[in-house]
Parts: C-alpha cells; structure tokens; sequence
C-alpha cells in the first residue's frame, strides 16, 4: 500500500460543479465557501451570467478561483477523467444513487479522492439536478433540513459540504476506512470517460444485436448504469468488458 | 432524571445572536440558514440597518424569523436568561474560553439546552466580536478554515453552526448512520444458482467468440466474478444480461 496522500493533496483533487446556476452571487459565495475551507476546483456548466460582478463581489478573497474556473458545455466535460462524482440531492432517483447521509458520503469522496480526480455536483437553484445529471454520478448525498423549509441556499449547501470535507480530511490525518471496499483493487478506478466509452460500446453492441430497441429503450441503459456504478468499475475490468463486447462483433475466423 | 427535550424542543431553545451586523444580506442569510436547520429564534444587536430589503430578500422563506426576531441594544440584554453563551471566535482572547472544535462545543451547546435557553454569538463581518463580547459568554467555537484564506462569510458560519447543531440534535433520533449504498432493490437478489447461471453463460459466449481460450483462462473468470460479486446482481439485472449474450448468440433476423 503506497502512504495515504496528504489532505491537501486530496482537497485539491475535488472539483465543485455548479451545474446551470441561475444567480451569480451564488457563483461568488460558493468559490469563498470553497476556498475558506481549502478547495480550489470550480467547475461552471452552462451558467446563466458569467462573469459578472456580483459573483466578483460575492467572493471577496476567492476571486481567483473565479478567474480560474472552468466553463463547460455539459456536464460530462465538467466531469472528464473523474473517477467518482457525488450528486446533491435530497431524494432518490429513478435508478440513480441513494442519497447517502453527508458523512459517510464526504468519506468515501475523500477514499476516492486517494485514488483519483472527484467531484461534486450541485444543481441550479431552483430546480436542482435533474434525472440524468444524478445518473451521470456514481453516489449522491443529502443535507439534512428542516422537513417545513428545507430551501437551502446554493452557496450554504457548498459551504457545509466543503466543511465537512475540510473535517474529515484533516480528522486525525487518518483516511476513513471504509466497511465496504472488500476487494483490494487489481487495477485503477476507470475514469468517468472510460466508463462512459464502455457503455457506450455496450448499447452499440444491445442495438446491433436487436437486444435493444432505441426507439423502446424501456429503461435499460439505466439500468445497466445503475449495475455497473454500484461495482466502481476498474480500468482493467472495462478493458475485459469491451474486449468481450469486440469479440461478440467479430465473427470467429476458423 | 426527565426524559429528555425532543430534538425540536431542544433547537427552539437556542438564540442566534448577531452582534454589529453591517450587512442586512447577512442578516437575511443567517435567517434561512436558521429555518433550514429548524432554528427560529433571532437576536440582533445595534445591526446597522435593520429591516431592510435586502435582508428580506435575501431570508426568501424565511422572512418571518425576520419579522420575529428581538433588536437589542446590548449583547447582555439578548443574552438575558440564557444558561449558557458560546461564542464563535477563531482565537484565543485574553481571559475568554478557550475556542474549542465544532462537534463538542455544539454537543455541549445542546446539553445545555436540555437544562434552559442558550445562545450562539456571532460578532461584526470585518471585526468580529469584542474581546469584553466574548468574556460574556461561557463558552467559545472555532470553524476550521484555511490557515491562507479563512474569512469565512457570517451566513455561512451560522450555516455551518446551525447544520452542525441539527445533525447533533437528530443524532441517534433517526439520522441515517447507513454504513453503505442499500441502492433499493429494484427486483430481489439472485440466488446463487441464478448466479451461476449466468457465469456460465458468460463464460460460453466468451469461449464461443475466442475471447476467452480454455486452455489458456488468464484469470478471466475470476476478475468477473470479482466484478460483478461487488455489485451483487439483482435477478433483473441477470436476466437483462443474459438476455444481452443470447441476443449475441442470435444473429439478427432481417
């Protein structure tokens, strides 16, 4: 086992995605909420104004982060050569995560963050994630609100994760172990990239074959998501993966 | 002994004291930082504007904690009848408590409630509270932040309190502690049979397109049963991939 990396080094392997934020001084409160608490990544898919002097002004000090944020079309570049995305959201999906409590979410966020880039993704203002921006995550947290006004701002909800990310990196120097990860990796995390090469072979192969019917997908891509993100796929295992799926599209030469 | 105070009872029994605020958007902040949390009960001391629209808008669902809250000249005056004041302070004042970690500031914060009215004490946006404010209090709380940055913005450090003190209220209550992603069930588990079933279909495509040579296996069996043991198949999720390797099996009828 190689020495766990120190927390700056995982803090600065997480990037926050706002996904089409409406207001820009959210943009502001968010890169301060970040950067008090040492992170430094901001990823903007799609945001409404930007820049713009409010989110300047909003900021304050972490005006910097702003001028190094990266603007994206969408949000799987925003999440390009990930290994681990943690989608906020309050209730489950259709086939997407089980929104976990924020402590054993921002846990295995940091375990994955040992391994590779991560990220978390929050949602515009008003309406939040939508379906297939949480199945494009492979775990999802909630925070925990009053059941009668549960309308946390934008920027407080960065700010409490960032926080309980700042705790849990520095608690003890000791990296969270977590009861689950049985299986010692033989291989590195697949990147969100390669994940998404595999089931992009997947379907092709589910169409040629008449498996699937695109005009009646009938859920299963999803599905198959949903499998397949519960394993944490690893390089070496889509490599195995896509080499069965080639050798079922190749006709056998005798 | 009584029982103890239920979670709700508890957090209606702790003031958020702001003392100097400069900013009514703070002020309208910390108020939706406080509902989100289930707190209700704000105290002002000399704010500089007060009301303002700017608090109001920035409160949005919580403009009647705003209506509600008690303006008062002196920080003893919004401390009247409490038992116990903790004050947020990053360092060390001159005869005042010792700053100590969110989590046991907070559990005995709550302790306290149990016994009779507490209060949590903000101070100014660039000064921060007087050293003689936080003699007042009994008690003090430090955030972590970043040693290079820690300006942590006032609604956001209510934000972090509030949540902090919501997740200790509830806990043991019903906050989740789920060790792991339960992702639901869509169908039940596949037994064991089932399981195998479809190893051994599996491992006959792969025989049967020469991906995998029986007399040379190179461990593929086993890394997929590592793989897909992790995800513990569903039986739909059985049957979707083997349904996936017939239709492999078939060629396509035109």
């Amino acid at each position: 086992m190689n020495e766990a990396p120190a927390p700056e080094e995982l803090l600065s392997r997480i990037r926050v995605v706002l996904s089409r934020p409406s207001h820009p001084g959210n943009i502001g409160a968010a890169a301060r909420a970040m950067k008090v608490m040492g992170l430094t990544r901001l990823y903007l898919v799609t945001p409404e104004r930007f820049p713009d002097a409010e989110a300047t002004a909003r900021a304050t000090g972490a005006a910097d982060l702003l001028e190094r944020a990266t603007v994206c079309a969408t949000l799987d570049e925003a999440l390009a050569d990930t290994i681990h995305a943690v989608a906020l959201s309050a209730r489950q999906r259709d086939l997407g995560p089980v929104p976990q409590p924020v402590r054993p979410a921002v846990a295995e966020l940091l375990e994955q963050a040992a391994l590779g880039e991560v990220a978390l993704v929050f949602g515009n203002e008003t309406v939040g994630l939508s379906n297939d921006e949480v199945q494009r995550c492979q775990a999802a947290v909630s925070i925990p609100t009053n059941p009668a006004f549960s309308s946390l701002n934008l920027g407080a909800a960065v700010q409490v994760l960032c926080y309980e990310i700042r705790m849990a990196a520095y608690a003890g120097q000791k990296m969270p172990t977590s009861p689950r990860r049985v299986t010692p990796n033989v291989s590195r995390a697949a990147t969100l990239q390669e994940q998404e090469g595999f089931y992009q072979h997947l379907e092709e192969v589910m169409i040629a074959t008449r498996f699937l019917d695109p005009a009646k997908p009938k859920r299963l891509v999803p599905k198959l998501r949903r499998l397949f993100g519960r394993a944490k796929l690893e390089i070496d295992e889509v490599n195995i993966l896509r080499g069965i799926l080639t050798a079922t599209q190749t006709p056998p030469r005798d």
